[in-house]
């Protein structure tokens, strides 16, 4: 393997309180550089400040949507920013779908287009360029792979529901792209997964909308998003006799 | 019920041989009138005339693009030509999504594009016209139901492959979206269903593709669009005690 | 296509009123004999005076296990009653498994043995038997059938759940046989289906449990055995072009 | 958390060289003392033997076959050896289950009845043991369960095929009866696992039957039964936040 330090890819970064957030963190901590990736740039700078003070070596690259050229742009910048062979791109994050939540008469024209960009078109686009970063890697011996790619799912990744017309219809695409990209780039060693979190994740967001110290402090209830990053640091380091493609992550107590 | 006749639109008619073109014939023999959608004009307008040879009641209305302000058009021009209260929409068939077949490396932004609105864009903007009509509807007696859409799906609605990327993708959001709207509109006596194919249909197209008389007479190996279009038929005459929402057709000696 | 008469084999019927006694009835107006096995002698017979009345050729083999000899014995004495060249068994419904729903750990280690027994060596020696008969039949020129096989499943068997451990294994199971012999026979132009029935069917048991005549009277919110068995008819007619192994079925008001 | 050592009870060692001997080694590594049960006895005493010699606290309790009886006798042996309040039994792992691969119609009675019994009978009889164990338990501060318990499944878990008809049938109910007891007690704070085993694990057996020294070397094409026992430490140690049903686990050039 070289000896460029490597580098994982991020995107859909909110306020750094969520899975995405979290995974800068671990990945860090496993000696990773940090590229990161979303479109509320003031958010994503402080994010970034952040990390930067707890001495993570880590950029921001703001995009102003999830469009294919507007990812594609945001590459353009990360590989000079991190430029080979100092650096590689061996790792990436993917979660950049919002969620819209409505009845399905609700759902505007405007909700299908920006939840297929932001989920379909930037997910193809995202994917596009890491695998092609990734086929010029070396394998990394310990395990096997060349690169590996998870994307953060949800329970509607696998059942439409009333009110998830919009959102349950990208994130089975996702799910559908994360498989097939595992089945076609598993036999070049590149590593793709996808995690289907069922529950809800305790983020600044959720507090302020739950509002319910009880919620926050019951662990057996909702998700922490340091345990679900911890989780792609387990499929990030799985050996090549022994992939994972898809696990799900819920709390103890939630009902399904 | 209302003395309307009823109505089936059909979304995604080629040069007639496939699926669509087969329900159409096999919903105006129980009785419907015929609305086709479909982008290729030529082909259209002269399966309409064949359909209007055989003396069904039958109207075209071609689309540039499964845009959404398309399909939108389509649908007020059908409700112009086939108006109330002499007709109802009562039916409605949907596959409009194109085949894209590539390694994912050579899927390009154009193919993604073109995916998405025909896959996703198109199927909402379809389904939300057809669902607007279905509510206006009283309720069918015989079937429990205010009206009848089913999506054809693939093999590819529940599996990504190593070609399938951006067509599973697509195929899976379909899949979600029906299973949303069978959730949330089955309560409004709104029956939505979803069919997988799973095999090759004898068309005008594979008869060439595949150039093999053995091929095209042996029922084993591949699917009559006529056998597809009872079990639509079957689906839409389901009382109201048992719909079905999802359903696979093979071929006997398919395998799977 | 042989002269002969077809036999439907039907076991699992209880007082009749069930999906197992529907498909009686429906198989018999298509022409069919009808063979029913079942554990409760008494209901069995009065089952078969009733079926009787109705002109129907039909013959009960009361049953007093599941275990394998005894469903083995049953087919035995089907065989000797409807012998060829007169009848030839083309069809089959089954439902054995007896429903125990309870918190795990008051399932006992007999409710343990009843329902494997009833679902999983049951259905295995029916299954056997079947597909022995089915072998030897010649292919019915409007299916391409040598023989149809249909096995009454329910949302147990594609999901566990908090009381039904014991119940879903076995439903699993049945699924899981299903699947493998439409897989495996279907190129020996069997037709093998399963059935996944998701609500609460209106039987003499269930209208004396609910005791509530507009649960009874509302068709949207509970299932009718007469519609269950001719989607079973349905299956059994399809054409070896476009053989269906599962679709599921339940009131268009359910929530699910 | 009480002063207790840890225990793992072990289910379905063969010679040691498999999933479950792998992991008799990764959780005695992690401070479990270890509880072996298996069929074949000698093999089983000399695995005993074997982890012995690395230091490790174990013992053996061979059982003659996985009927509920000698599974429960098992257990009191173990509860006598590993007593409270010096043990607690905090884990297990299970895989009786024994693999018949064959035609439909090869399938012996016989075969259904052991297959049925280590796969059915003995997974009940050994998850009701484990269960009550673990409500005996104190709550693990660190991952916030009273025990966890993983089963071992295969591709045949989920899906059945022309060979697989009762070994398929068998793991499709213990996958069944593992997700009902994850939703019934992970509300009391018991963690239950399913791992879905997609490809060949090396083992003294397998060895012996590729007997292909590039099979073995090659990592990418058959898994490593120490990193599968890798996949289920994490599982035991995921926090209540974050808890994973079901995970899959196949080798990096896995054709799926």
């Amino acid at each position: 393997m070289s000896n460029a330090k490597p580098l994982v890819v991020i995107a859909g970064i909110g306020a750094g309180g969520g899975t995405e957030g979290a995974s800068a963190r671990a990945f860090a901590k496993e000696g990773y550089s940090v590229a990161l990736i979303a479109r509320n740039a003031d958010l994503l700078k402080a994010f970034e400040s952040d990390l930067k003070g707890s001495g993570i070596d880590v950029a921001a690259f703001p995009v102003s949507s999830y469009a294919a050229s507007d990812v594609k742009d945001a590459f353009q910048k990360i590989r000079t920013h991190f430029a080979k062979p100092s650096y590689e791109i061996r790792a990436a994050v993917y979660n950049a779908g919002n969620g819209v939540f409505k009845p399905f008469l609700d759902v505007t024209q405007e909700d299908v287009k920006v939840s297929i960009e932001s989920n379909i078109e930037g997910t193809f686009a995202f994917a596009r360029e890491i695998i092609l970063d990734f086929k010029e890697n070396s394998i990394d011996p310990s395990t096997g792979a060349r690169g590996f790619l998870v994307f953060t799912g949800a329970t509607s990744s696998i059942r439409g529901n009333v009110v998830t017309s919009i959102f349950s219809a990208g994130k089975h695409a996702v799910r559908a792209l994360s498989q097939s990209l595992a089945k076609e780039f598993g036999k070049q060693n590149i590593h793709v997964s996808h995690a289907i979190i069922d529950g809800v994740i305790v983020t600044p967001r959720t507090k302020e909308r739950y509002n319910d110290p009880e919620w926050e402090k019951n662990e057996a209830i909702r998700l922490n998003a340091e345990s679900i990053a911890a989780g792609y640091v387990y499929l990030a380091k799985q050996d090549q006799s022994s992939w994972t493609w898809e696990l799900d992550l819920r709390p103890a107590h939630e009902k399904w």
